[in-house]
């Protein structure tokens, strides 16, 4: 089996990743914050060096500002339902996933809210920063981001959009679903409030486990229950980060999201992500000789970009493509990878693209065998 | 260590649990409902399995009712929010946890909605009955209840109240999260629309999954996003789970938990509520010779109930009794244990009790070693 389809979720995990996650059903095994007796103190400490450590990672000054969500669809929607009331404006990119989309849409549907979408160039970032300062008016409250299209790789230019953000008291958040792990992300220097994380993509943790990062203390709240803490009050604590973390946490997912934040440190995000863009650039190179391969984007003309290639062949649908290689054992993703909006820009909606996301621990071999199956297909 | 906080979450959990889980993370790796090639079918089939023998064992005849949350408090506040309207009344237990309290007191406390709370009588079901009944008005729309409580294991007459429920038109949903595992529950033979459940305590899988089990086709969603269904469309799929299933599932979790099913099918869960039943009886039998333990329940005259036992030495602080007991390896959780209403009822809202939650593993050994630490400290 060649693996390619990370950007849905990584696979392999880092070895330490397995054993961490392994360890923690065993080893830290109580309902952390509930309990006062040994294990269940050793939990929630565990569980503490986790939230310090992703902050660190993600430049966030306050640890209790670190809070372990479902995954990172549930952060997005706590952060778009807890900020917007009627009334309001939000402003997105044509990049968005369907977990900005969907509840942006909702909302509008609802007669609450509006938004609108700014136009991203992928080559030159003054015309996206003009597309998005023509989208602002006085009553936009929210600005939602993806850092990296999760169907082009493509990186928004997120410290310019935050810097504006902050001079027009803008609350400013950012899905970085894709893009965690891999592309430097600085909370602060991309003056953001809110940044939206998946733990089972480039952070290596299982499937399941999401992270949002920012001051949730003044949120309403998406939901409610025990915390451990304040247990006479029916109502909700405001501190954080109780205040968004009702109920039994994933502790083994917790604890495994801590070895993957270990093995980027030790193994250098820039590495990572260097030998990820390696592999994009290799297969973009050997696709872009074939007039029958469509790509959609000129990587090499990226300052930036995550690990995910989409293309076509001719106008066969993605589904059919990525059928042929399955049967061949090679994992890639074919439709719309819940991105409506990317698809629509390239003119995809209809067939969608078939999609390689690489990881750090795919091998050359494996690139060029799976190159090699795709081109036979032609 | 003797754990004896099996109602916060269960230890150990039994080994084809443990197996289950590392085998997911390794075997079952794809993210299900995203790709078409082998592993990911595979671990969609996987799921949907889980799926299967989760409505086969709390009775709901469409698996696709079937949908896996964070946990049990994100089932909880899926029904309540995606049901009440302006307008509405709700009626509630005088048992029940801060998941079901603390999201309607928000909504009361927003003039939304208005809640009463009906008085259960441990003895007479007919008095909890009568009281029920007094609470109902023409705009109840939603009943929630537990089926057995987190602080006092005590139960309440579901089958009467769904019975009730049902003939009324009244939306029946039920706490489930300590029972679930234990106690029988069949969600069609106890009028039961919405059942909510903890996969980490009576069903054995790991923390940070629940169960919501009901038809949510109809629910107004907490969490909009990615389904893999549908994506073209910016709107919430209709159908189920994926309505109530945006982003990627906790899969290892998912797979723990069809374990722990299997473990329970095999074990006969009359004999896991047995075993727990009887210790229970025991802890009580060795209390109730001692003045100075007071157990607020009669467990010898309860019907059914779930393997919790709370009690208190005289007037000490509860904290103490159990950090005395932390010293000596017996791991007990002191305090509100999340349900406030269950203290004001027996008069100990200010200091808490001390809970004995022991579990189908732990062994009669354990049990009279944690006994007699308890007298000791008399």
């Amino acid at each position: 089996m060649i693996y390619l389809d990370n950007s849905a979720t990584s696979y392999p995990k880092p070895p330490e990743v397995f054993e961490a996650y392994k360890k923690a059903i065993k080893y830290y095994h109580s309902n952390p914050g509930r309990g006062g007796y040994d294990n269940a103190l050793l939990t929630a400490e565990k569980i503490f060096e986790v939230r310090e450590k992703t902050a660190v990672f993600f430049g966030e000054k306050q640890c209790e500002n670190v809070c372990f969500t479902a995954n990172c669809t549930q952060a997005i929607n706590t952060v778009i339902k807890g900020i917007l009331k009627e009334g309001d404006h939000v402003v997105i990119s044509d990049l968005e996933h369907n977990a900005v989309l969907r509840p942006l849409e909702k909302l509008r549907l609802q007669s609450k809210i509006t938004y609108d979408t700014f136009t991203s160039d992928f080559y030159d970032e003054k015309k996206t920063i003009e597309s998005f300062l023509g989208c602002l008016n006085d009553h936009t409250k929210l600005v939602f981001c993806t850092h990296a299209s999760n169907v082009l790789g493509v990186s928004l230019p997120l410290q310019k959009i935050g810097k504006i953000c902050k001079e027009r008291r803008i609350i400013f958040a950012v899905d970085a679903a894709q893009s965690g792990g891999i592309l430097l992300m600085d909370k602060q220097a991309f003056h953001i409030d809110y940044l939206c994380l998946a733990a089972h993509k480039g952070l290596f943790a299982p499937m399941g486990l999401g992270v949002l990062i920012g001051n949730g203390s003044k949120l309403e709240t998406l939901v409610e229950g025990g915390t451990g803490s304040q247990s006479a009050n029916a109502v909700q604590p405001d501190f954080m980060p109780d205040r968004l973390e009702s109920g039994t946490a994933n502790v083994s997912g917790i604890i495994a999201l801590g070895a993957g934040i270990d093995f980027i440190d030790r193994t250098g995000r820039e590495n990572i992500h260097k030998s990820e863009k390696d592999i994009i650039l290799h297969i973009y190179d050997s696709f872009c000789h074939c007039s029958e391969i469509n790509c959609y984007v000129n990587y090499e003309q990226l300052a930036q970009f995550s690990p995910v290639l989409s293309f076509n062949i001719a106008d066969v649908p993605g589904e059919i493509v990525a059928q042929k290689l399955a049967q061949q054992g090679i994992c890639v993703r074919a439709g719309l990878h819940c991105a409506p909006l990317a698809h629509r820009k390239i003119g995809t909606d209809a067939c969608g693209t078939v999609r390689i996301s690489p990881s750090f621990f795919t091998t050359e071999k494996e690139i060029n065998c799976a190159i090699s199956c795709i081109k036979k297909l032609i």
